[in-house]
């Protein structure tokens, strides 16, 4: 049978199920990718597993998130990421070198292997034609103790290119025509999959782009052939003997279709405040703009940052607009430094930032209040800048350069000059980037600061215990009342004992002293409504409770990600059987679990029994047997521990 | 009678007084200096006098110290201040120009002025025959307004330099001579004048460097000739036509003296916590580093980056060392840039920051917790870095540079290498960096975002009126009680009805809602003990509870800057005759003040009766006349705008 790209990934690493869309499927895990917000979670995972060292192919390191130091916390995050890369056998990327997603790509990525990484935006190594995926971070700590990674099959998508770009327009103003074509919900359960002749406009650098914001799409990966231009680019890294051919059988098909005639593209822009909110530049041209950025894992490419040189090249931007530049790679940056680049950005009065994520996720960077700003970034959801109440608009460089220089957003095709051309570096002249892991391991001590904290050991449920119900809720309580985020909490995100204090605060702030008391006494459980643990996908809202003894979760139904998360960390969520049975438990009652281990194995409804009234209250569960394993072992640390 | 050049300088500019050290005098300011994190409040002290233009003779506006943008608040700070110069007459250096005194010091200093800077380093551009001073935010803003600064006439120290700076040793080790032989109270009430032979050894930004941490030496300036290098200097940035000699005349004498032999210096650190803990580098030499900083107004210079790129070149720092390059303005940045030193640094792994003063003032790249950090800055007073319990380290680039590759605390002159010669640039390829202000200012609006808020108006104290006592407190209550600094309250320092709810609310919560409900009544007093109003200078801690309504403050003593303060911003002053009447006076008590105005100009002493029991109670008060006249106008604000 003729197989397409993505076929031909999956069927290599297909370690259990069938190729079948809406099947769920085992795949084998070459890489993985973490960065610093994620990877310090990841690394106390592997310490709680026992794992000694890593069982993929290549597994990395970056720090390209939490660069800002503006106490102890982020540097010390930094040396614990370094001294766990070291331990576990994986390779570091040092504060400076860059974004994850370029340095990835340039040093590590290879055709034809899969990726898994903590990292919405992990798809983007899709340009090399590999079958690269976000994950939650447990997720990745499993993948690197040497577990299949499981999806349900997706559906996937081939889109067509043809044609030739115009002058002006680039590797943004695909993927925004995608995403106006498609909505941020268009590539849910899908890989997306570019062929045709039309690549041949495209660099790797440029499928990066594209790659990339697919992740906006929703999409579960995106993947491009790895042809004769990945082999150029692999080439210009010293790599080219690591390339190897992966391209669609002849007659492959798709499950769904799609076409882009590239030169029927203009330039786009994508409004406030959704990626696909897109329109063409024309539309807004000559609305005062703020700030111009460029920058990010959406447009990190050479010809990204070189492009807007020449066009500034011995002009002023406008007096009060930022120019933001954020080089994304250290390789990069040098040369743009070594081609004259950085000159001509820095003659033309814009700001040069360290290589890093920067203001793509916040950290720096963000606009004043009520004004625009221009960003070639993948994201523009509200306040993702910093700012409240923000207006930030996506587009290309040459949006964002020519823009720059007038001080309202300006159609790049106005431009008094010959589009430049932009010749891809033939070979770079960097160092290595990553700090290779240390051949042996046993003799590397984990340096944690004050602020990291290893992951307690959880005990797996019992067989009999009695609860108390600490807190009764009512509907959609959401993971951010469970534990909220923002800079009060997150920076503790390595350190359970002290994140777990602010454990429900929201909901009823005498919930930690409660718990605490419990604790060594056999625990407790919460009761809660519909749609239970809404909202946002971190892990914490599971494990902080844990950590304090939490048990069960009795609700009426759970939202989909924060059910496996309770699994994962071994806490059992059943739901009642008669809703209306919510009504009969009050705070401080006691429940009665018997026989549990067997119990949730055989049957998918059983009694629960109320001490205060000798009710039985009827709940159901529906894991599966694999979820079921995880639940019983204590949860996934558990689990893997006891397969090493 | 023979001058020397502080001298000179002072008799140039002297409006009042004479020049007997001790004696307060009055000057002439020509330029004055404002950062972002100072310089909202003296645009908005101007804009609530109603100057229309400042009087001096060039003003600018940096924009330097905060440049991380985590929301609407600085950003918002910055397009204030540019609409703030443009309406005032004043230059605008926007965001990633760099630190304000080298940039300065490149476009706009002048030997034989005066500079008036709301910066405690101001006294860097003492460099270029100025005599250049940090003051308080009100200072600079009178300055402006074309009000002489008064100062006590300060003694002038003559440092004579002699000999050759070996090898390895550059300015840096010269002033950090100087901190070691005189500590940090070594200079207060002087003004230091480097003469002498050796000042040949030293470039225009050398002598930057020790000018410049003549603050840490406590010294009111520090000024050098202004010779051949200076016109050397000024020749690179086209301004050769603005030179002109300043140089002290034969004979001319020195109120104290010191003399440093260049040829006896050797490599020089400042321990931890006080820039005067001084030892030879030898003395520390193998101690583990995480952090190597070169940068900052300490070490600004061209060369200060150069000879670090030299030593690096073709190597690579060690891992696990953060190597943070800080480009000091615009300019140099790209000088280093088109020189191949950025790519050296870079290749060797560093990371580069945008230009700007950074961690010098804690803006990013704290050290990790319990980890040593090597910077080119001016101080290391607990904490600075952003980590308590720092342990910053201050030393030359090359000590630095050499440090950074070994991974540990390094003599330079271990290094297996020639000292690099590092020519000067013999001119500069930059823009110009500064928006000059408009030529009319009638049509320009402020541009306040929501953290932007006007100064209010503030009433003159009445003659006869009645107080309540809202608070009583104790001795040595500081100003860090009155109104916190901190990452919490001060993003408000551009709005003080905000930052006003802060008011001594670690004395007493209710203090807020209480002085609030008096205060369109009358208004309040507070009462203190000894030691009222110690420790930070900040401005705030009087501006803020006067806008609650404060109008007496009565204690047994105060400190000298916050006394000055209150005065400033029309608060009444006075101390206990007998200090156990304290004892009589209860929180809630009301006191009558009659025939204030008169009392204040013709008495120090005199009577306030307590309304409870009829006691008299006696005060006093030592203020000047210029005080009671600001007093009594109802602060600095009013008696400006009385007179323009």
């Amino acid at each position: 049978m003729a197989l397409n790209v993505a076929q031909k990934l999956i069927q290599d690493h297909l370690v259990t199920g069938e190729m079948n869309p809406g099947e769920e499927i085992g795949l084998k895990i070459d890489q993985t990718l973490t960065q610093d917000a994620t990877g310090t979670m990841v690394m106390l995972e592997l310490e709680a597993m026992g794992i000694d060292r890593v069982k993929t192919e290549v597994s990395a390191q970056y720090v390209d998130h939490n660069l800002i130091q503006e106490d102890y916390r982020n540097p010390d995050d930094h040396i614990f990421l370094r001294s766990a890369a070291k331990k576990f056998g994986v390779h570091y990327s040092r504060p400076g070198n860059g974004v994850s997603h370029p340095v990835h790509m340039q040093e590590l990525a290879l055709p034809g292997k899969t990726l898994l990484g903590s990292d919405s935006h992990t798809c983007a190594n899709g340009c090399m034609g590999m079958l690269a995926i976000g994950a939650g971070g447990v997720d990745v700590t499993m993948a690197m103790a040497g577990e299949p990674y499981h999806i349900k099959m997706p559906r996937v998508m081939g889109v067509e290119l043809t044609g030739k770009m115009p002058d002006w327009v680039s590797a943004k103003d695909v993927i925004l025509e995608m995403l106006r074509r498609h909505s941020v919900k268009g590539g849910v359960g899908k890989i997306i999959e570019y062929y045709g002749p039309g690549l041949d406009e495209l660099s790797a650098m440029d499928r990066h782009v594209i790659a990339n914001m697919g992740a906006e799409l929703g999409a579960t990966a995106t993947v491009f052939p790895a042809d004769g231009e990945i082999k150029r680019f692999m080439k210009t890294q010293g790599r080219e003997d690591e390339w190897s051919e992966l391209k669609a059988d002849a007659g492959a098909e798709y499950d769904d279709h799609d076409q882009i005639n590239l030169s029927e593209l203009e330039p786009l822009v994508a409004k406030p405040t959704s990626p696909d909110n897109v329109v063409p530049v024309t539309e807004l041209a000559g609305e005062t703009i703020y700030q111009s950025y460029i920058g990010s894992s959406a447009n990190p490419g050479y010809r990204d940052f070189a492009v807007a040189s020449e066009m500034v090249k011995g002009r002023q931007i406008a007096n009060g607009v930022s120019l933001d530049i954020n080089p994304t790679s250290r390789q990069l940056l040098q040369q743009l430094v070594e081609n004259g680049h950085i000159a001509n950005l820095l003659s033309a009065s814009a700001r040069l930032h360290q290589a890093g994520c920067n203001g793509c996720i916040g950290m720096g960077q963000a606009p004043a209040t009520g004004e625009n700003s221009l960003r070639t970034v993948p994201r523009n959801f509200p306040g993702r800048s910093g700012t409240k109440e923000d207006k930030v608009f996506l587009c290309s460089p040459e949006i964002a350069a020519a823009s720059a220089l007038t001080g309202v957003i300006t159609d790049p095709r106005t431009m008094d000059m010959p589009y430049p051309e932009i010749p891809e570096p033939a070979s770079i002249n960097a160092q290595e980037m990553l700090e290779a892991p240390a051949e042996t391991n046993s003799e590397v001590e984990l340096e944690k600061g004050p602020n990291v904290s290893t992951i307690p050991d959880f005990d797996p449920i019992p067989d009999d215990f009695d609860l108390p119900v600490l807190l009764k809720m009512g509907d959609n309580v959401s993971t951010d009342e469970i534990l909220a985020g923002g800079s009060r909490v997150l920076p503790y995100r390595s350190n359970i004992p002290k994140i777990s204090t602010f454990t429900f605060e929201g909901i009823d702030e005498s919930y930690y002293e409660r718990a605490q008391e419990k604790r060594d006494a056999g625990g407790h459980m919460v009761v809660g409504g519909f749609n239970y643990g809404q909202g946002s996908s971190r892990e914490h809202a599971a494990l902080a409770p844990r950590y304090l003894g939490l048990k069960v979760v009795l609700t009426k139904d759970f939202a989909r990600i924060h059910l496996q998360n309770l699994i994962n960390f071994g806490i059992l969520p059943v739901t009642f059987v008669n809703e209306d049975d919510h009504e009969l438990i009050e705070e401080g009652d006691i429940l009665e679990f018997r026989n549990i281990h067997q119990t949730v194995q055989e049957h998918n409804t059983f009694d629960v029994k109320l001490k205060r009234s000798g009710d039985y209250i009827k709940v159901k569960h529906n894991m599966t047997h694999r979820q079921i394993d995880l639940l019983l072992a204590g949860g996934i640390i558990n689990w893997v521990k006891e397969r090493q």
